[in-house]
């Protein structure tokens, strides 16, 4: 109701719901219906995207082709998860549910410890420090402080982090997005006529192995290094021309990679990058400016519409305290498991 | 793997994977990236669409707005289930999912339950006996004799269904679809330049009450009619005009309903239509003609796909004794639930 109203519009011809696990914590499919009904919107066209922890990025991706179709005039994009439903070991189980079950997620591992084992590789590969890595948190945190849909808006030294327990030798919890319940949507419409506001520059989504033993180099995305490259392409967008970027950290290393990966920083130098102050809202290249999926928060579906809302919010100067100076370009960055899908949206302030 | 080689072309921009229970059933999620890899695709743009009972016809909409967007050139949608997983009781919890878990589902009622309701108030509203509504199951058994891809490819007497046990009252096991595992796959690319082949003339989606107690009227689709409407207009096509249909029999009431509120057959008189020849295939409506989710199979997620694949055969004259004479132009109409979602597509010899 909040994107209708700051839209102006009720007319909707289609609407998206990005949910990634509400089957297995509230038995329910069917959200594209159910979406509709509930916001008075009965009879239009709906329908679930889901990608896992991409299913946000990746249902922006689908709203656009549908205004792009010229078969729709407005699309509703929503996600939603519920994540406080259930046991933790439930919750667990959904999340690794993003991992092939009968040759990964069957063994017991989670999420963040597939993760992990990314995080120890690059220490030994690139000589990184866990300080280092730890600091993509403590950036996210810093971020977040006067943020008011922001989960954790409080600064954590990296000292609180490290102290932290191991949720996956070497990545501590406080290096980990946290549990919560979170809905984020955005309104599409064809940007002929109209003068101000926030344009769609370009989207793009790939996939790469879905096994982490399949990738030709476990420390690069590979999907995150595609879509980059797509969006970048068909946005005619430079690396440099982006003032604010929103990346994917469900854990530090993740945030890390993926900066290196969509090739804003150079392989092995992400963690020193951000170590080095260059991510904060001052720096050359302003990243997760309301806090990243580690402060904001990270409620699985709906987080990759709550990066394109903070993207629109900076490029209309409403960030508030969170504000970057004269952001004109800004990127968002979903991933789906461990990288096995991407969504890259660029935005330009029109 | 059969369409691409149907199709005779490997360069794939966009799949669409068309899945309804693959969480609640194997674990699994992001079944987009999941299949890309499998197929030997990985990198291409991959997302799973998800409409309960209707992710098919839903899943077939989304590709094709992605081809008139613009963005893509050729799109693969494919869907697929396995239902054979776990005990019936699993199962029946999953398709479950589709309905309201916190009003409906919670109560213990299944979707054939509910499906049940209709078909008791039906008889007694029209004064229509079992045995008329048990014809439905009847027809589409009389159609799958000598489909290869039929699940139950031989004839069924209406005393033998209506012999059968309750599923739920007045509804017959043998009124219902089976369960069974199952993948159907389609290729489309622009139409520009193509001379000969099938064109999607439209797809249509629409939602209606999500909770079958705020149905202005329980014995209509209003979903069906909606989408019916929709796709109708924008095809160019009126209902005459429409050769084969492929209807969402999960259930003989359903089948029923589908024809009525699609608009083919006047409100009351579905049954006694069906009952009376006239959907077979020498009839004025030949419909289901490869036997339809009863006799075909109905596994789920792909159900919608194999609807799409049986037109396609229809209108390439390639149905082999399933042959409807001069078939030009085809509907499939796919359900989510028990008629929260529509998916209808019409389909154009070209």
């Amino acid at each position: 109701m909040k994107a209708i109203d700051d839209a102006g519009m009720r007319e909707i011809d289609a609407l998206y719901v990005s949910n990634m696990g509400a089957a297995p914590l509230q038995g329910q499919l069917q959200l594209g219906a159910m979406m509709a009904d509930t916001i008075g919107m009965r009879g239009v066209a709906a329908v679930r995207v889901e990608a896992a922890s991409a299913s946000g990025g990746v249902a922006f991706h689908e709203g656009v082709k549908a205004v792009a179709s010229g078969m729709c005039d407005a699309v509703l994009v929503g996600g939603v998860e519920k994540m406080s439903d259930g046991l933790p070991e439930e919750l667990s189980s959904a999340i690794a549910m993003s991992e092939d079950q009968e040759y990964t997620a069957y063994t017991g591992v989670t999420v963040v410890g597939l993760s992990a084992l990314l995080h120890r590789l690059y220490m030994e590969r690139y000589g990184a420090t866990a300080k280092e890595v730890a600091m993509f948190a403590v950036r996210g945190h810093e971020n977040a402080v006067g943020c008011p849909h922001a989960q954790y808006p409080f600064r954590v030294s990296v000292d609180r982090v490290l102290a932290s327990p191991m949720e996956a030798d070497p990545t501590h919890t406080l290096e980990c997005s946290g549990v919560g319940d979170g809905a984020a949507a955005v309104i599409l419409v064809p940007a002929d006529g109209i003068e101000t506001g926030v344009e769609v520059a370009s989207t793009a989504v790939a996939t790469d192995s879905y096994y982490l033993e399949g990738r030709k180099d476990l420390l690069e995305f590979d999907a995150a290094r595609k879509a980059s490259e797509r969006a970048l392409n068909a946005a005619g967008v430079s690396h440099s021309e982006v003032d604010v970027l929103e990346v994917h950290d469900d854990t530090t290393i993740t945030g890390v990679l993926s900066l290196e990966s969509l090739g804003f920083v150079e392989r092995g130098m992400g963690a020193s990058y951000v170590a080095g102050g260059n991510t904060t809202r001052g720096g050359e290249l302003p990243t997760n400016t309301f806090g990243g999926l580690k402060a904001r928060g990270d409620p699985l579906g709906a987080t990759g519409l709550y990066q394109i809302c903070e993207v629109v919010m900076q490029l209309r100067r409403e960030a508030g305290p969170c504000q970057v100076e004269g952001a004109e370009v800004g990127m968002a960055q979903s991933l789906g498991g461990v990288g096995s899908t991407c969504a890259v949206s660029v935005l330009r302030r029109a």
